[in-house]
């Protein structure tokens, strides 16, 4: 029996870091080349991804050129396959190459390049137009990138030529239940194919995104039969009878999905450990309200980088509650945190006797709660600033949406880590991460949530209550659906109007929000491209 | 003789505002039909440009069906070309309709989508691929949309379709220098296809964007022939003969560039009114530091919305000098706008000391200059919140650059009109407006610049000389040159490392800076995409 042993290296390269990303790779090939035939990275391996606006300075060739010419000079004994931009004719390609025999054996230029959601790779790249089929060791194997397998007809080119197997590299980021889209897909596909299919996929934290791995193979028969562990750096060998075109993978986890919240947990997790670790900050420090957002982004952190490297702030006024007070100290010390009380009246009524003069004659309104937010938002990043801290900030997907925020207060920060979580979700999540420990007192779980910027206020005197206020949103946000065929499902009307006009204006408060990690099918930031000076009226 | 009678109608549409844009074109259209045979509206008139992921709405389709049927039942007589995002067969297309007679006489796909740069056409529209050739009176008319032309291949297409003249719809952004490039291609493109071309474009601001307009007619030998006036609502008539393809404009403004300089300064006038309004702020508010940065933006914000609508606030600490006090009340004396004096000790003083105790044992760095920074940005937005001004901010792209700002300080505004303009044509710009009446105190123009931040503090203390330096970030971000190849033009190596490093790491802060005017070939925003989190070195 004819076999092939092929690798999948799932693993965390650095955008931009080609030297890091280009000796992870030599490490990963030697150590993975005395039992495999063919090691498999993801998607422009050497770059990261998305690499962005780094792709078109001009010497990414050279250094490209560079790192290729040294993966072939470490006499790996097996095949390497990796991507990378190439230019050739002027145009840019978004490459695999096969590096094998000390020589670039083989290149293939992805077909179908992604310019939706977060995408945008025809700022970039030019599409191949050629099928992705080479030989090794007299077994003929198929290439595709990412897109090329969604999109399908770079597959359909490889029916002809009656490949053993593919290989897919990919760049594909999370969002909830996507896994289960992939392995749905990635299975049909080498069923109409005929051949197995080999996906591998990056792992990490890049900013706003998370990847999440979930490299797998698929039988020619179309079903998974071994996949990696989601998260996390890891490998998949396989086997291929060039026979019988069987797979036998060494190791096979259970399906997907486990848990959809356990999966979102562990990408805000690995979101801010990758954003906090590969911008070399020593650590993060936060302001906990005795609220549930900053009591899960305090869980979150502690998960991700340790108790050592975490510091809570509380930053009392004279409308923050006992029961406040209580919750995030008993969230610190659950956690074991350094914990600090820095009371905020002093700066409050420096700034508003300084403003005395100026607001002669004028109502208190949202200018003095404003002022509270910004206070402590000078306060957290003082802190940042002299500890070499990143400030996280707490705000959550329903509260950016309608402006529930305070540009440069609570808005004040690096990550904001529930950016994408819709309120709901965070009690959610809050509940699920004590199932595995009680880390956030039930207390303030079950508090009603409230800003306690205003004497007795709670978020639902001036928003609807959450479990509408979330469905209206993710309808119009994630779905586009019109503020008229909300209203014709049975919500409010007016309420429903409202909604919508202030995520619309308050379009000018997100521009200038911190990144947050991406879990939904649209987040706001390069998910979601609109004007801030915008005429569009809330309708049909 | 018979002719044809073509008015290119250079107007200033509100992103979004598909009602409003609409009645603008009927009440534009009504005013010119008696005198006109066909009035030629911008590229995407009835969304403006960019519509961005308005685009991806699905009621869009029903708000523009909507439009053009009111516009059909105006009774217009002459036929009326504007442009629209229309679906066909699931695909979005960016499309220019004839209206006339009743009916949409024709329609044209635009061919080639640009995604570069600011663009992100191809994020939302496929490639028509038929010629742009109609009939109106018996005279055969072309149609281009803004990118076609200056691709050409759509031209080359019209070549054996014997057009009297073509009409190009645009939607092209205003830098420096551009319309000397627009009109040599136009002439150019009209030459080679031995016709004459009618260039109409947008004006007004558009959140980053400004269009200057510049609709032209060039003849079928290659002359600019007619022109209408940059950055102002206009219409420019044509008389086509349509024996001899030769056109004769009403009026003729001199050719471009006048002065390079006066037309950065209207870009960013148009920029500051149309942000204001368009958005419907009742004013603005700015610091002033008694340097030229805020001095500049003071006079600009004068000549956008007049003195009524602007106030200026000057906020001292021990390190203001005498000449910065003197110097900003000056300024706001010369240009007659409200003044306000507000000293930001005592809240810098309640900052310090609430963290008296987390700070201790530690040296004063910049955190302390970030807090008298904050303290500034806090009374800003206070101003901003309870009188429903915008905040403007000072920042210039020299700063921008190198992080040269403090977040949530200097920082904090909805508008940072020098964005995109270096430091040391700040200094250009401000001589230049003073040659329209001494509005900056020379005094200004001449000190040495200082952040004041700490005792004797000069810019050029922590930065290479702004002469050095921008030419510097200029071959860095505008020509995307490499450390290596900036260095072996001349530039001493370590500061230009030191500043490209500065570049990368700063990407952070302008993630969250208030959006700026682009008037250079390439501005930080939509323009240049970077990761924050970035591995890219320094060097070849």
């Amino acid at each position: 029996m004819s076999t092939l042993n092929i690798a999948l290296a799932q693993i965390n390269p650095l955008v931009g870091d080609i030297d890091g990303n280009t000796q992870l790779i030599i490490d990963e090939a030697l150590a993975l080349a005395n039992k495999h035939d063919v090691i498999v990275f993801p998607e422009l391996t050497l770059t990261g991804y998305p690499p962005e606006d780094l792709l078109l300075r001009p010497s990414i060739a050279l250094r490209v050129d560079r790192a290729i010419q040294q993966i072939l000079d470490s006499n790996i004994s097996a095949a390497v396959v990796v991507g990378y931009p190439k230019r050739e004719g002027g145009k840019l390609f978004n490459m695999a190459g096969v590096l094998a025999q000390g020589q670039v054996l083989f290149e293939y230029a992805k077909q179908c390049l992604p310019n939706y959601q977060v995408f945008d790779e025809k700022r970039y790249f030019e599409a191949g137009s050629k099928p992705g089929v080479f030989q090794l060791n007299g077994v003929n194997l198929g290439l595709s990138i990412c897109e090329d397998i969604w999109d399908g007809s770079p597959l359909d080119q490889l029916q002809s030529a009656d490949v053993h197997a593919v290989l897919n590299l990919n760049a594909s980021p999370f969002h909830q239940e996507k896994q289960a889209e992939r392995e749905a897909l990635i299975a049909a596909r080498a069923k109409k194919l005929g051949a197995p299919i080999l996906y591998v996929n990056q792992v990490g934290g890049q900013d706003e995104l998370v990847f999440d791995g979930g490299s797998m193979v698929a039988t020619a028969q179309g079903e998974i039969v071994g996949r990696t562990e989601l998260f996390k750096n890891a490998c998949l060998s396989v086997e291929l009878d060039t026979a019988t075109k069987q797979v036998s993978p060494q190791a096979s986890k259970s399906g997907h999905p486990a848990d959809p919240l356990a999966d979102t947990y562990e990408a805000l997790v690995v979101g801010v450990r990758d954003y906090v670790n590969k911008n070399r900050f020593k650590g993060v420090v936060l302001g906990l309200s005795g609220g549930i957002d900053s009591a899960l982004t305090l869980a979150i952190a502690v998960d991700a980088l340790g108790k050592e490297r975490v510091e809570a702030v509380m930053m009392p006024f004279k409308y923050t509650s006992q029961l406040s007070l209580d919750g995030a100290e008993d969230e610190a010390r659950r956690l074991g945190v350094k914990y600090r009380v820095i009371h905020i009246e002093p700066m409050y009524d420096a700034f508003t006797q300084a403003l005395n003069e100026a607001f002669e004659g004028q109502q208190k309104d949202t200018t003095e709660e404003n002022i509270q937010a910004r206070s402590r938002g000078v306060l957290l990043m003082a802190l940042s600033n002299k500890l070499g801290y990143l400030v996280l900030t707490t705000g959550n997907k329903s509260e950016m949406a309608v402006g529930y925020a305070t540009l440069y207060g609570d808005m004040a920060g690096g990550l904001d880590v529930l950016k994408d979580v819709p309120k709901t979700q965070v009690f959610a999540l809050s509940r699920y991460r004590n199932t595995l420990g009680e880390v956030i007192p039930p207390a303030v779980i079950d508090r009603p949530p409230s800003a306690e910027l205003a004497p007795d206020q709670k978020d639902e005197d001036s928003l609807p209550p959450y479990e509408i206020l979330d469905q209206i949103l993710e309808l119009y946000i994630e779905q586009d659906e019109s503020a008229e065929s909300i209203v014709a499902k049975g919500f409010d009307k007016e309420q429903v109007y409202r909604v919508l006009r202030l995520v619309d204006l308050n379009e000018y408060k997100r521009r200038q929000a911190p990144v947050g990690i991406r879990i939904s099918k649209r987040a706001f930031g390069r998910d979601r491209r609109y004007p801030i000076t915008n005429g569009w009226k809330v309708g049909d």
